[in-house]
């Protein structure tokens, strides 16, 4: 009789869940999920969120549910801070896990280059939270714009600045210009909101490098149309309350999002392990860390070098770790070599707007409508196993057929007792607002 | 040529939004609709965003998209501070607004009978916020029971106390009941969650005390089979951190939630009027302040006593008294005399849980499933007009179905930079947990 084996998978992504997957087939294996949040999120459209076109929920699952039913499988909700590789111990608030098998996945953080001050002024978008924080500063900023008398404060709130010219910045840049344009033309009685400036900020030669050059121009076009100014070879030297500042220059801005940079997961550089690039670890073609067999690094966290570069950190690329793991470790567990991953390449696609979109893969390169219908195909594809996959679809129809969007709510940034404490002051003490609302 | 008369509506709730709706009928008319929030709230549903059945979004409306393309309103997101009614002014931080006729709005809050520290133990039930805080307490407490050693401590945490037995305390507690007993069910390795002991306190006689005894008792006998504890004649004498206590007896119980009293609008002190029970703002027959007959107060806001009654804060007596101003504005424009206000009783309904409700109109009563059935199409009538009615319903149909919670997600409490800032300490603090953590 085999001894069951206890692997612990950190981090509830696209690789983890597709590790968890693979390894609950074998019922030799005990498998423990820990994630920090109790959700699986579509990160690919989490941009809708930010944008208003989707609710959270219809792009977030519950990591239990997932795996609701899995015998095999364990969920914990809770934060990692450490990994005892000796001791085979993987380290939280409350409690040690042991482990045979470790399979860490936990994804990237953003990235300031340094500049920590720069966050609260310029929300980036990795988490649900950012998302509504984002949702909440471009809807407000609307609101005050229309009720602002001073001309020169009103251009202020009405211009957005997106850092950072990859697929995140592109979609966001793109989705500001739907919106002004689109969503709230008709609903605001003392601003046009067509007249919104959307500045992309790139401090490359040009936006989406890892496009061809002409893909890339198609998709400038495509953002111009919807209103995009895009600033390339530009770098951003400082960001505030009022705007942003570029070496000499200055734009007046009330609202700056942030798709320049992605760092690593906190926990990398609490474990003494080598990183790469980005501050990813550094792992062998098995996707193990040097010198930690059984310790396994998959996703946007590993730092993996196939044909001399690293592996972008895209969903794909998870997805396929998160399977691979599974199959070196029953390999191990019948005692049969492991093989070395292999990527397959699954092409790269990023979306302008509506029905614009560009697509690169093998070679073929496509944009516009056929760009954006494949975009679609492939996203619905992606989204099934997710429950609201058909209320996505309902929900996209009508925002494309009406121009609406439905998740223009904002809720206050964190709930807190609104009654005044007179006597008990100190039992319930109110929130104090950020240094970015006060300054 | 008549000149153009300015109306002011405090608040977007039911009754605000349909007097805009009435008096946008009438092109001599400017009105102009306050809101600290963006949107509508189908406050009704409210409880299925606290219990993870429905999204934010799906219950809540931008009253900008209401009003989309209405030539002669104009919406303005701002909080109101007072009315100087001398001047005929609506004071808000960033303007005042002049007015010919106001209608006041506000609608009610969480009323915690003075024990003002309460409110961060026990939230209510008013807003989206409170609504997403409510969910997040209730999903956190499961997942932290899964993952405690120690019995008592998991006990306290599967412990849920309802404060109140009103149809807001029925709903949540129900919902409780099934969210414990069904969805959660097949989730959790190390508890099992249809043990979760859900408690509901009222201070009276009986719950529901609006309802006749008998429908009372049906809804006390539903809510025990869902597992609900019901303890009437019972006075909360202190909520913290680790509970409840009552008198002499104490529930360790990590969730409570209050639905016990409803006050006034934070304005309602600020007026130098005079304030029925619960400081509803008294109005005259024709729903004016007494002395000011320009200034009309509807919903429950409002203290309008009818045969020896004041009319309860119920949806439909806002609706009914929003178009009621209307029309008192539109004879007062014709040099007509105006009305006084006669409500129309369309009976009174609670849910209790899973096709399950009661119904009590003009003498008849209801219970059960016809009840539950008519509940669900007077709820989808009065949605009509919500974009997202559709969604509702297949939503619906769907967690009826399968016993899912679509909405299971829990974001983090206000969203705050997540990069620790060290040479610039200053200036991104990071916010401190409120006192209900940290004790």
């Amino acid at each position: 009789m085999s001894q069951k084996k206890n692997v612990i998978v950190v981090g509830g992504g696209f690789g983890g869940i597709n590790a968890v997957k693979s390894l609950s087939k074998n019922p030799d294996l005990d498998i423990t999920l820990i994630d920090r949040r109790n959700h699986h999120l579509f990160q690919p459209l989490l941009y809708q969120v930010a944008m208003a076109a989707l609710s959270p929920a219809e792009i977030a699952v519950p990591i239990r549910s997932i795996f609701s039913g899995y015998r095999n499988v364990d969920i914990v909700m809770g934060n990692v801070l450490g990994v005892n590789f000796d001791k085979k111990l993987v380290q939280t608030k409350f409690r040690d896990f042991q482990y045979d098998y470790l399979v860490l996945a936990c994804g990237a953080m953003n990235c300031y280059f340094g500049n920590v001050g720069w966050e609260g002024f310029a929300p980036g978008l990795k988490s649900l939270e950012e998302a509504i924080e984002i949702r909440r500063r471009v809807l407000t900023a609307f609101e005050k714009a229309d009720r602002e008398e001073d001309p020169e404060k009103q251009k202020q709130l009405l211009t957005f600045v997106v850092v950072g010219g990859g697929p995140t910045g592109i979609e966001l840049a793109g989705a500001l210009g739907e919106i002004s344009r689109y969503t709230l033309s008709r609903d605001f009685r003392h601003i046009d909101s067509r007249r919104t400036r959307i500045i992309l900020i790139e401090a490359g030669e040009r936006i989406l490098p890892s496009f061809s050059p002409e893909l890339s121009g198609k998709a400038s076009r495509g953002l111009e149309k919807l209103g995009v100014t895009i600033w390339t070879k530009t770098k951003v030297t400082g960001i505030d309350q009022e705007g942003v500042t570029l070496k000499n220059e200055r734009i007046l801005a009330k609202t700056v999002l942030w798709a320049a940079g992605i760092g690593p997961a906190d926990l990398n550089e609490k474990l003494s392990v080598e990183l790469g690039s980005q501050n990813r670890i550094r792992v062998n073609s098995d996707l193990t860390i040097p010198g930690q067999s059984n310790v396994f690094v998959i996703g946007d966290q590993a730092y993996f070098v196939e044909n001399g570069n690293a592996l972008p950190g895209l969903a794909p690329v998870a997805i396929q770790q998160g399977k691979f793991v599974a199959k070196n470790i029953f390999a191990d567990m019948k005692q049969k070599p492991r093989k070395p991953f292999k990527y397959l390449d699954k092409g790269i696609m990023a979306t302008i707007g509506r029905a614009d979109a560009i697509v690169q893969f093998a070679g073929m390169k496509l944009n516009g409508f056929i760009a954006w219908a494949i975009w679609l195909f492939v996203h619905i594809f992606y989204l099934i196993g997710f429950r609201n996959r058909m209320i996505i679809i309902f929900q996209w129809g009508w925002s494309y057929l009406t121009f609406r969007r439905g998740a223009r709510i904002i809720t206050i940034r964190g709930w807190k007792p609104l009654l005044k404490a007179n006597a008990r002051k100190k039992s319930v003490p109110s929130r104090k607002k950020t240094a970015a609302k006060k300054k």
